[in-house]
């Protein structure tokens, strides 16, 4: 039994509510048990410079917590004047993760830019912001297409991330803060409807780990996954048939 | 007619959330209409240095907007490196705002941080700070008053803020974004339970304004913030009678 | 009787000397007492970014202090990399106040920087500040008037700026820095010289005050401004009459 | 056959070369093809203060290069005046990687920084980073081991790393820049010489992957692993027999 | 004859009025003809961290240019974040050739820090710092030498500085704004009283010197420093016979 | 006899490597005894903003010490995130020397960026730099001349430096560290092949010198410059016979 009383296959309970931005062009609020991050999407007419005049679109994302999102209060990146490692780290994870299913070509020369800010983090915030962000960039693009005479929808496939580590000997699904402080592996992993993976990051901090426990904790991921996906289904009602895949 | 059907004197839907964050000593979530703003307070056993061996404690605020918080997406403080001039004149007069109320010795060597982040911008952003993070002050020295042995309760008096202006003639209450837009002038006034003033800041941007208007927008300013300060106790119950005022 | 022998409603001696820099379009060392400020007005035929196309000047204000113009020595904001809030808030102050009385329609597409640069502080840097770059801009304004054909003379009316302050139970004009550093309640009052407000400012840091001590305070500034407008018109000469108001 | 000949499971020559700085506790310079990093290890007789007073020690890592590194000129990070994500992402990897197999208890309160400087970059910077900091790392633990009387030798295992990729259908050991630029899938692999595994970081940027080109994956960098250690072993001589594992 | 009328071997008007700043220790407003800088010497009781526990004192400086001190209006360093090379550049020259002429033995565990703000700026800024320093520092050590029980005086000797060039054939002294914009060789040297060389700066821009070049300019510096010497003396009064050297 | 066995006229041995990089336009290692500098000469096909549309080249340099270059390690300026004096110092006076001797007429509207990185340092690196700096800066513009077409070889003479300095009585020629820090005067001299000087700078920390002192550097400067220019003809081979002078 693990400390909230859930099975090692079981994800924490998960919440998605869209909408909840009036200003932007897709937003949702996701909580994943008490991890809460609220992803915007925001659209605009044209591309960064390393990528004009090639008639692609582009998708970028950016990650912050809020001061007191953790149990004690850090330092706001902003005053600090730069942003951490771990912070480019993700938000660079973010990015390259929603590209992975995104046809730029169709998408145009626009830019959408997926921000990811966490109000309350209890673990899993990198792949909550992932599984959240798919969905604000799903409303978006379905609200552009609207407008934007699309020659096919730009979203190609599903999209969505958790978490899985070992703690002791036991791999665990989508850990908690608690969880995730005493795992000595802990993988991210985030992958398509089609069942590929986009992403497989495993890390042995001061540990390692077998090729035995590497298969393991993909197996439970996957799990994980195709429920995120069910989640991410319901909310987008008829946009979830426009996505390809 | 206002453009949201308000009356010159009426206050946007007001609504004040406590105990939104679980790692925070006190938090609310802060609503003036459309204006969102997540307010926690952060307890710390230690003052800044230049406070140091005074026996005394230190309340300070940050401020910040999420980068869709506004209509058209801004670029991040941490990103660009620096805080902009507004941010910082804003998070100064949170914090000279708030410790007006409190007895910094009796809070005895502790600092409390108050970070006021703002969801969802519709004007009035620092007015409905000041007016939330006293409320997340309040829980939090209220907890700390469990364990700390106070000689008395710390805050002294009740806090609150709102902004005024003139569009067109008319002196209005509680500006939104739209209005705030037009105005001429500007007025963000800060009062506490006593009816005291503990900041006016009037300013007329490509405008000036007359010792008439100054007065009538002070008027309309206090009807507002006593309406606000029943809002407060409201929300803190018995916590509000422990404050003294 | 105050500290350095003045009535409560006494102005410090105050000069302004002008052309003082032989590069800059119009230049002032302003003193009040012991506080000197240098403020260079610098005029350059473009606008801002966000100001490119609409037909209309800019003015804007930049504010130092060298490091030793205070008793004990500050670190030089340039080698800390980064402006504090309270220079800042002050600029930001200073460059609105200005623009409340410049026609920018009349000006033209053309930028005026006010710098002041304080040589030596004894409190009110940022109210010397205003009255002095006022008194630049306008020598750079004529001067420009020459060659710009302007419709009409791009400045609306005087600007002065003067502080005021209660310590103990007395309200007090033109507060020096030892009497500053004692004040309880601190505002800063800009009027034009058709006796507007253009930025009130009463502050009161761990106190408040009442609706007639601020009604004592604005009459105060009032008479002090008055008389700095007296001092502005005398160093500007027939360039005071070619302002309108 | 690949553009420079090798079979799809080859490495490039791959040379080790020690003690090329005179200054630093272990050095070596380590060459994958034409990609040369200069790797040394700077011993400290402290640690980090989130680390103080633990008894234990701390590895951490830094990583550049030269402007001219790579096909054309880079900016310098330190005149841009921050690191990038990049930059910081590979150097948080290659700490991470290294204190997987040292016993920090066993090294006492000291810091080790290895410090990778890439000399001329042609794909897998960051794997033959890893790899060549582990000898220098080794080299300097060597060192220290005359004098420190360390109760066991601090490193537990060997540790190397390389890059593999899929370029269209086909699995790669060891991408130089040329196929890394055209692979759809990158994947960098840390293993132990007990054949765990320490850090799998699978990308798809644009594109995705299934569990077989996964596993084909690893088993390629496994191979490629195998011949690394060989080569760590004959250059680290005596040394590499003080190595548990 | 030269573009101001003087000769190649005549220095520029040179005022140095002492004692312009009430709070510093030392302080000057030295002027060479239209360039002008305001020298403050100010004392710390303690030693940069690099200095502590050796008992020696340290001399250091700051320097620069108000952002209207040149003909147009420049940048200024404190908003743009950082220092310019040549700012670095002279502010490590002005220090160093003060800390020629101190007995830092003497001195004690104090730092002194020159601040040389250049109010106006015709050529020669840096060499007019230098010996507009020497006498604010003379001040400022001659006033804690009241208090501070020194062992001897602990300045050595006099030190002056000025700049020699070459324009077209003619080696000219002093050089001014447009003399040093067509300068192809320009030298900047620092002397002391008794002497001898401190810092000889040469430097050719797109240009070169010889032998015979190099040994004229230093004549024509010394020269010039020597008339810059008495001009010290004059304003130093009995503090001038306090100097050893 | 010196530390190393050299005569007070002795150079270190200098070896020169060409071509150590294979993407550079121009490269060479560069040795004096133990200081190695890494010199990478990189073309770009347009200039600095300010030098637009004169029909003039530019060239310049960076300098930087990898962290372990040193005895002990220093912190990079990239992580510190700005750039020291003495590193802004060094390459000003690299980019400035090189300039002396090209002809940006002739090189025409293209940038030369010469980055210096030193991989060891044991005194002189700066004179280390430019004499390398200056072969790789030949080989690449004869590199070029084969594709654009130059009027004539744009570099005009050799160039070369070293540093000579006075420890106790004695003057020396090209200083390592060790003499380097116990030196009172430390002087680089840059000369042309035509046996002009670029550049003289000397400099006395906390000591001075005498006319003669400066004569005696002087010479010994130029004894161990010719002897430098013979090493560049050597590794410059045909390219030797192109540059004027």
């Amino acid at each position: 039994m693990r400390n909230d009383g859930r099975q090692p296959n079981g994800l924490r309970s998960v919440t998605i509510t869209p909408n909840v931005n009036k200003h932007a062009e897709g937003s949702v609020m996701i909580e994943f048990g008490d991890t809460k991050v609220i992803c915007t999407a925001s659209v605009e007419e044209r591309v960064p410079p390393f990528m004009k005049g090639q008639g692609k679109g582009w998708v970028t994302a950016e990650y912050a917590m809020l001061p007191r999102a953790t149990h004690s209060r850090n330092h706001r990146e902003a005053a600090k004047g730069k942003l951490t490692g771990r912070t480019m780290e993700i938000q660079r994870l973010i990015g390259r993760a929603l590209r992975s299913v995104v046809d730029l070509q169709a998408l145009g020369e626009r830019t959408i830019t997926l921000d990811c800010d966490v109000i309350q983090a209890d673990g899993g915030t990198r792949t909550t912001s992932i599984t959240g962000a798919f969905v604000a960039l799903a409303i978006a693009v379905n609200k552009l297409s609207a407008t934007a005479n699309f020659s096919k929808f730009p979203i190609r496939d599903f999209l969505a991330s958790v978490s899985v580590g070992v703690i002791g000997e036991r791999a665990l699904l989508d850990l908690n803060y608690e969880e995730d402080s005493k795992a000595k592996v802990d993988m991210n992993v985030v992958m398509t409807g089609q069942g590929r993976f986009v992403e497989v990051q495993g890390t042995g901090e001061e540990a390692t780990f077998s090729r035995e426990e590497l298969n393991e904790l993909l197996a439970l991921a996957e799990g994980g996954i195709n429920e995120l996906f069910a989640k991410q289904r319901e909310v987008l009602g008829p946009i979830a048939d426009r996505i390809r895949g």
